[in-house]
């Protein structure tokens, strides 16, 4: 197993990830509110890059969800909160999702085999469904403004350890070390550093910071729990549909 | 306290260092090497980009010293392994040397108000020399190849460690995190996972498969001691001197 991280959207190339499964990591919040619409019963979902796209395709029956600056995009339906998205709202709806980094980081790896949504919501599922596609793995950190972010640095070593574990491989071991590179080792070092107070991490990092002063604690402790949805949710043909992921599992 | 730390040497920009401390992390292994030859006895220093300048540079009484691709270049004294150099063979010398990274991360951080060499070697003396500098503080991870290397990551976290606790910061507190960044924050709790295993990791990460497979497995057992040597080295004028190092502490 051939397991890469990386560290922010700007420093993953496209070209970089043909023929391989990405795993797109955006803790808070895009991919944690893409999964949790998805839970909730949303039947597809469409990760755009720009509002103008977003509208374009808005249609009766479609949603607008998304944010820049972390704020509702005027004329949505739906801001990046994954609270807004509950089971009465998004349930057999197509919902259309812009964000500043997750659904840019998605379009990004558009020339991967496999892209898959990723935050601690659903580790477990979506280690299992990377590792089913057998293919060497990339991790791809959203990170904010273009730089890196703790939340999805940890998810990334959360899901570098279920990797590894699968994989019969012991996460101390050399061997390890040579899958999975010296950024996903870091990552890997750094989780099982603080596995146990993760959301008190989130909470003090510059993202969670960002979103208490503007008012989305909660979303900061929703998006730190580990495994609540187990679903693993792979982009094909540009949408996110729910059934592809659980007949996998 | 304001401590930044960046990845590696291509993330870092002269300009951006400008009134600012820079602490130059290369652990495998060009900043152990330059600690070790001045602790030996070595009375200059003078770190250069390229080979050509290190020969233009040579008189009679100096020594040339570096690496290229690990190796020692056609012609130097000596190679990049700080075992070499012996306080017989260096002592009251001048030691012209160009390391592939290492010395490349110095001269990129000319800009700043002071320069400092850091690793595991001088970690503590180099954070207590820092911090009585009183400005904002930066972490240069040399890296290689301009990717991300663990040795310097895991170096720049303990570093961040010394430097919060010699503020009386609490390396747990939200201020920390404040204080810290997002990746300085990551290296930090990836030190604190493995600091007791320090050499096994170096041995295991990628730099440290590297030396080994050329013979340098010494090499890297001796550079991840930390503390061996409690001298804090600072760049003046192009030049490194022992003396304006132990003057201070």
């Amino acid at each position: 197993m051939n397991i890469q991280v990386i560290a922010c959207i700007n420093e993953a190339r496209s070209d970089d990830l043909q023929h391989k499964t990405v795993i797109v990591i955006d803790v808070l919040r895009a991919t944690s509110t893409m999964l949790t619409a998805l839970a909730g019963g949303c039947r597809t979902l469409v990760p755009v890059e720009t509002v103008s796209q977003a509208k374009s395709l808005q249609s009766p029956g479609t949603l607008l969800g998304g944010e820049r600056s972390c704020k509702k995009i005027p004329g949505f339906d739906f801001g990046n909160s994954p609270l807004e998205y509950t089971p009465e709202a998004v349930s057999g709806k197509t919902l259309i999702m812009t964000t500043t980094n997750g659904t840019r980081a998605i379009h990004k790896a558009r020339k991967a085999d496999h892209v898959l949504i990723g935050a601690f919501l659903n580790a477990g599922a979506c280690a299992r469904k990377a590792a089913s596609l057998d293919q060497e793995i990339v991790l791809v950190c959203s990170g904010a403004q273009d730089v890196f972010s703790l939340e999805d640095g940890l998810c990334a070593g959360l899901l570098v350890h279920e990797l590894l574990q699968l994989s019969g491989c012991d996460p101390d071991s050399p061997a390890a070390a040579q899958a999975v590179g010296d950024f996903g080792l870091a990552m890997l070092h750094a989780y099982r550093q603080v596995q146990d107070r993760l959301t008190e991490i989130l909470l003090s990092c510059a993202g969670g910071r960002r979103l208490i002063k503007l008012g989305f604690r909660d979303d900061v402790t929703y998006c730190s729990q580990i495994d609540l949805l187990p679903l693993a949710p792979v982009v094909r043909a540009g949408k996110l549909e729910p059934e592809h992921a659980s007949s996998s599992l």
